[in-house]
């Protein structure tokens, strides 16, 4: 298959890009350092770039921007932040990108636990993966072609525990190499509309 | 209790307005026909009607636009109508509200069946809901001064059954009136970060 990946170089991407780089051809688009240089936060961005691929069999996203912080600090403009990349930057991904997916193929967005398990500073980002999830879920009745859409829900990864663990006491992290074999699952296999939680 | 009520004059707002002003001092606010006039999906606005309200004990928000259409018809900007109307209007009457309800007061919001069980043309009010859902859930485990905040989930309304049935088949309507008890639950009860759903 031919996989446009957005996200590929974050420590969950590298681990999806090597999980599903194995088997298929993969075509990389970010802010920085990707084969096409792509915004996801600008839908004029996102439209270049699928103009540049032409059409692909899979779209997988593991990219998506969000505020970290408490409550009492998250006002309505940094909360902007999770909107515009991690819950618009994905939804337009799918909904500009329609057109560039061959029958039968998929999309496959990134969600998280804390959508599902709070955490201290964690509303925005818990915020975008609840609306992915949903729109998930009711974009999947509606595609056309056979076309096919997940989202996977990692735990807090491994490999970002010197950063990120102590936000998350007592979760139980995954390795980035097993949450990307939920990526393939969606990829490769044939379900829609589901949430693969890797907890 | 002094509650604020936003969306009171919809189908639904004038049913939780007839439950809530049994017992309770009810001040409305909306586009029009309200207390006080407040657009939601502005910031400003939102922060001039805490202004002249001052404070209150509860905040109940029974309105929030979506666009409904298919998915091969949903544009970023048409999609964009949710997200300030439903989605960041009624997380915004909460960051920006804090500091306007008591110790031990309450927000209540409202999102609905079809993030849990979608419907053809409700992609946008499902990832609305879902995106409510998921904030509800993470904000309630930092809200200062015991403030609650919980969300109404209603199914189909037996009383907007002649303009919205048709899109929803073999769901089974609820009354407006039933829907309500469960906003008095949110205001009234002791519990937080729950997604009362009313199916």
């Amino acid at each position: 298959m031919k996989i446009l990946m957005v996200g590929a170089s974050g420590t969950l991407g590298t681990a999806v890009r090597k999980e599903l780089g194995q088997h298929h051809e993969i075509i990389t688009a970010g802010r920085k350092g990707a084969d096409i240089t792509m915004d996801m936060s600008v839908p004029e961005s996102i439209a270049s770039m699928y103009k540049a691929v032409g059409s692909v069999d899979a779209v997988v996203c593991t990219a998506g921007q969000a505020y970290f912080g408490p409550l009492h600090e998250l006002t309505p403009e940094l909360n902007e932040i999770a909107i515009m990349g991690k819950l618009k930057g994905q939804i337009n991904l799918v909904l500009l990108g329609l057109d560039h997916v061959h029958d039968r193929g998929s999309f496959t967005l990134t969600t998280g636990i804390i959508m599902d398990s709070p955490i201290i500073g964690g509303i925005s980002s818990a915020m975008a993966g609840g609306a992915i999830k949903a729109f998930v879920q009711a974009a999947a009745i509606e595609m056309p072609r056979g076309i096919r859409i997940n989202n996977v829900s990692p735990n807090v990864l491994k490999e970002s525990m010197d950063t990120y663990g102590p936000y998350f006491p007592g979760f139980e992290p995954v390795s980035a190499g097993r949450a990307a074999l939920a990526y393939r699952k969606s990829v490769e296999g044939a379900q829609t509309g589901q949430t693969y939680t890797v907890y």
